[in-house]
């Protein structure tokens, strides 16, 4: 079993992926972000996506009733439909679902972010929290029918509300619900850069063991990120694959080592 | 097996329709509209929905690849996931899904629409389509181990492109393919009005033997309407319900014969 991870950024080859995909002889499900596309239509409706700071330093999405609406529209609507229909296009039986859908991911809700606001500290409660559960059930009913599952937030709260919640940490439940060996995550870079702003500073290979000295080094989102990575090596997964997807075979490229492997 | 069509205007109480159904002891599966969410969306994204009436005298919507991205955002987003919430609220495990997920809907693209523009005659093509074909197995599958499918526009044509189709044909062919007894449409009226000015003029029983005289009577989209409804019953369905989905009970009331009965 492979995961697929599709950022969401506007480079991606989506096109290239989905090609690259209907040759893989492996069983594989997608997890796909939107965050361009979101961020469009909130704008374009009035109602910006909202990022708040926490006080230990990671960002998020500050995710109001407005902003569950943008997420629906572009993730669970215009991204995901979009794949299925490339998935369809190239063969790839693809069945789209957001975690709402059959209690697919089932969350809890975040009792709140401590942020910092001037100088105060605030408490901000919004539609978001942490994957718990999956429904392994309706995944295996899809797959083992041919069915390839194209998975996308918002996630399902204990009191069936949905609500948002990090790609990564969904991929890491996923992970472990289904025993992946590889996770793919397919970014707009080439890979792990050690200088962000370097593409040339790209890493080849991060062994496990130095995922935790990284963590501390860097900042932001990418603070998450390497958390993100080292959960998911300690709970099984053989490799994770960060590569580029702006190539013309983002999967291709990626399973050949050509982006950054954690092993 | 029930089909119920919930109609996509505002005014219809998607709770309490839900609600209801949390009750029923039936098989059952859920078309949706979601025009006015669509419309609202199209026009604040810049490219409002477009309307041409065919030199045979139905209306329909022009189906632009901006059009396809609403219908993506308002209903397969927006509409289909909020659906797909309420009933996990109350305790229907709901699985949403477009034409497009597994092939579920397959069409035929039209031909291109003939209308009049000006004093001319052109014919104007776009993505939208007849329904031909249901993925009977996807159906099953999910409605086999308790998934109840709540479906909506875009369907997939012969080259695996999402297009719009007409809510009516849709559920025509799916109650044939799953040979329901009974189909129920909720709209914003109290059922099939002989003045659709006058809520009064509200008719309980229709006889199918006189749609095909009513057919000849009305205009626009009504016409189409007519022609649905005759359709419906000449494929197998006992009855159909047009009912009020703006009462608090729209499902209750349709099954207990308050709005129109067609049988």
């Amino acid at each position: 079993m492979i995961i697929i991870k599709i950022g969401g950024g506007k480079e991606i080859n989506l096109k290239g992926a989905i090609q690259d995909l209907a040759e893989l002889r492996e069983r594989f499900i997608i997890v796909h972000g939107a965050n361009a596309v979101r961020d469009e239509i909130a704008e374009k409706l009035g109602h910006p996506t909202k990022v708040v700071t926490s006080v230990s330093g990671y960002t998020s999405v500050l995710s109001d009733e407005a902003a569950i609406d943008a997420i629906l529209m572009g993730y669970a609507g215009l991204q995901n439909k979009r794949i299925v229909e490339l998935c369809q296009q190239h063969g790839i039986n693809a069945v789209g679902l957001s975690g709402i859908d059959g209690k697919l991911i089932q969350g809890a809700r975040n009792k709140g972010i401590r942020a910092k606001q001037g100088e105060k500290i605030v408490i901000l409660r919004d539609h978001s929290g942490k994957p718990k559960g999956v429904n392994q059930e309706l995944l295996e009913l899809l797959l083992d029918h041919g069915y390839v599952p194209v998975i996308c937030i918002p996630i399902i709260d204990e009191n069936n509300v949905a609500i948002n919640s990090e790609n990564d940490d969904i991929v890491h439940l996923l992970q472990e619900t289904l025993q992946a060996e590889t996770v793919v995550q397919l970014i707009e870079a080439p890979g792990y850069m050690a200088d962000i702003k370097d593409e040339n500073s790209l890493i080849r290979v991060i062994p496990r063991a130095s995922l935790e000295a990284r963590e501390s080094q860097v900042e932001g989102r990418m603070k998450r990120k390497m958390l993100a990575l080292k959960k998911l090596m300690e709970s099984g997964a053989t490799r994770v694959l960060i590569s580029d997807g702006r190539v013309e075979h983002p999967i291709q490229d990626a399973l050949s080592g050509k982006g950054t492997t954690i092993q």
